[in-house]
């Protein structure tokens, strides 16, 4: 089957290829609904012209529309959903080597040429350059391909596929829940696939059994009313920029520990099943120390993956005042880090902050959700105003699940190396509502390079990977699979 | 002498405060050359109309004039210098209510007023406002008028004075050295008075006989070569906000105590003298709290003038990525800590940024003073890069100055209150090179009020302090003093 596939490939996957860019030229951007809507209708259209049943819903104007649909729909046959989002992070054109939506085709040298036509070799290592490129229609580009070649073979699919193709994962997916909700009924699969991410650092292909949650926190410290001129009050006045580092300083030691009292209580433990997927994982440390220009990780020795299976806590950004030429003699009036949090399977976000809550209390500070009075300034020596973002929770499906071995096997064949089995990935997707609305295990299957510069300028695919997405989709549909439901 | 001066003043005010409006219509923002010797001409033109000597020396066409001038020439009497600058802080409109090159008076209710003319009423509560109306041509002001009122009484001067009028200050004096060495033959002088900053926090006239020194740090510490995706990499990757934080935590412990090894070592402690001067000093800290709208000190119940006799630990500002609307999901690649030093008497900036440096290397960073290359970043887990500015040291005259006595009387009477021997200032000052090359004892002798938005938008001069310089001058000028040289 895959041999035909590929020649099919090799022969017409130009025709692929031009549609894709087609796809990519629509402006995707996450905040513009009416874009979104373009894209929706034109998704919807491309998988009705392969035979499916497609239905674009809106909930609201103001919302993108969810597309839905199904290809096949023999009872006999297992279902496989696919979750895939058509919208994409925003792209001004600052940093874009080409325009976002014009999508440019690269050869590995970097030299632009044009997109192939009929009977023209393609080089794996070319790269399509657009937004969305491989975040995330990638994917949908591959699945069309594969129906294709499998139609232009005669080789008939042996599962169902049931489409789940979302507009607002890049602003966090806020309605996600709702829809499924309303359309559950649309969404029955024995199994879902999120297509999402891109593959192992080492380049082998991965099926990833989770993500981690997240919640956001930030906090405020205060000094004087106002800035302060530090010659004439420094030493005296007390520095929210100082009192903010103790602050920090308190909740994560040297030594890479969170220091938060129960912090690493509710994680769920690693079961022996993820530990032997952890075992078998290949080292990818010394590689990302070097990509990464460190001498060590935080924990110096430690593998990133075991450090993924537990919360962290990420100073994202700290503010106060100003340094460098901006820099003014002062004594800053307020001092501001904003932490993210990624929980860990087991972990509940309000939980979380309530623990961070309790520590900054230990810490001697008077805990406000809002800007403190003046009376409050007055009366107490030390405020934190803590603001929390309280996300949503880690998804891990078992190992044990059947599904988990059947895609790892899928995925080994067409990329003709075994492939990995990833307890969770370090990012956040709003994967539970699946889980849960849906009551269907989660497998995220990656098809794009690792360095396809997704949410940054001049994202883009490698070809050899949208080929991998194509030979991935075909083994998927044609290779027996007992349905367990 | 004090009632004619008065009497004076107050039927004939209104032409020195025209005077004084229309030396502030001058732009005299600190970098601008051209406006900077407009001012100076002009300055000179005033006293040069008093029958003042006057010479506007130049060094080169970038760097603004300096302006000398002597006032008498007995040499059975002794001679005052007086240092007064007449550039100002840059002026953007931004945040001020009426042009800052546009003196504007306004009555106490916030209300614009005329200037007066002959024969009106003048309220004391009257502010006039624009760059400048403070810091620092208010004592040019104050001097002029009471050189016209003692003129005007026929009060013959019992001492010479000497000027020296920058139009640096702002910038850092940068050639006030090479311009005093140069020149030093004009500036010969029994003592120095320092003619700038503002009364007493609590309105009473002071005598301030020091200044602190500055030295600026700038500490960078590095994480990945690129921020990183906060899921992805965060809980294995290095943070540099988290490092940043614990290495600022390490220099100062949370009770206001710097912690770096020496750092307090080589401060002179206050003499006998200056103790005593310390000890009648008026308690401020109450009235300050309120002020700043904090509940305590950094060290709780401290005064503000026993930490000023000590070396400063300031976090100005501190930067990594980005916190609030701008906050992204990730490993910040640096972050970045300004700090300021004020240094006490004793003190040397080059030995205190070296005390820094073996601090920063105690806690296990390797310490250097540019851009890390990539080669030291990956083999060294904690890089620090210290850009230090070695700024100057610290002043102070000793109390038992035969002058600081004299002075203090002089403020005394011609307050109506007793003043204040103030031992040192919070701020600095370059005063140093006047003690150094001038070989005399310089002294602070300020006028403005206290809420004069010095360096702020809408600085202003309140009319009571103007005609407060105006007795002090005409008192200083007319008091019997004993030549100690």
């Amino acid at each position: 089957m895959l041999d035909e596939v590929r020649r099919y490939r090799r022969a017409e996957g130009w025709r692929g290829l031009a549609e894709f860019a087609d796809l990519l030229a629509l402006d995707n951007q996450t905040h513009d609904v009416d874009a979104l809507r373009r894209n929706a209708d034109a998704v919807a259209g491309l998988f009705t012209a392969r035979g499916a049943a497609m239905a674009v819903l809106h909930l609201r104007d103001d919302v993108a529309p969810l597309v839905t649909g199904r290809l096949g729909t023999d009872p006999t046959r297992p279902t496989i959903g696919v979750y895939v989002h058509y919208d994409g992070q925003p792209a001004g054109r600052a940093g874009w080597h080409t325009p976002p939506f014009e999508p440019t085709l690269k050869a590995a040298d970097g030299g632009t040429i044009p997109l192939p036509g009929a009977g023209e070799e393609i080089d794996d290592d070319w790269r399509l350059y657009a937004r969305g490129a491989a975040d995330d229609k990638a994917p949908l580009a591959a699945l069309l391909i594969a129906v294709d070649a499998l139609r232009s073979a005669g080789i008939e699919p042996r599962v169902n596929l049931v489409f789940c193709f979302e507009g607002e994962e890049e602003s966090g997916s806020p309605h996600l829940r709702e829809y499924l909700e309303r359309h559950r009924d649309r969404l029955t699969a024995d199994a879902w696939l999120l297509c999402d991410g891109p593959v192992h650092h080492s380049g082998a292909p991965q099926v990833v059994l989770g993500v981690r949650g997240y919640c956001g926190i930030e906090l405020t410290v205060y000094g004087p009313a106002h800035e302060l001129h530090s010659g004439h009050y420094g030493n005296w006045a007390p520095n929210p920029a100082l009192t903010l580092a103790h602050l920090l300083a308190s909740c994560k030691d040297d030594a890479g520990r969170v220091t938060i009292d129960g912090f690493y209580d509710t994680t769920r433990e690693p079961s022996d099943a993820e530990r032997t997927a952890l075992a078998g994982l290949p080292p990818v440390e010394e590689q990302l120390l070097g990509q990464l220009g460190i001498a060590a990780a935080e924990v110096p020795g430690s593998r990133l993956v075991d450090r993924l299976m537990w919360p962290s806590f990420n100073v994202k950004g700290i503010r106060a005042a100003d340094v460098g030429a901006g820099a003014r003699n002062v004594v800053p009036a307020t001092a501001t880090a904003s932490i993210d949090i990624r929980l860990a399977a087991g972990n509940d976000a309000g939980h979380m902050v309530e623990l961070v809550g309790a520590h900054l209390r230990k810490q001697g500070h008077h805990v406000v959700d809002r800007e403190p009075t003046p009376a409050e300034r007055r009366e107490h020596p030390r405020i934190v105003r803590l603001d929390a973002e309280l996300g949503y929770p880690a998804m891990r499906t078992p190992v044990s699940e059947p599904i988990v071995a059947h895609l790892a096997g899928v995925a080994g064949t067409a990329a003709g190396r075994p492939a990995i089995v990833m307890p969770t990935l370090g990012g956040s997707v709003p994967l539970h509502h699946v889980a849960e609305i849906l009551g269907a295990p989660t497998v995220a299957l990656p098809i794009a390079n690792n360095d396809n510069n997704q949410h940054a300028p001049n994202e883009n695919l490698r070809l050899g990977n949208l080929w991998y997405g194509v030979d991935l989709f075909a083994t998927l549909l044609t290779t027996e699979m007992e349905s367990d439901r």
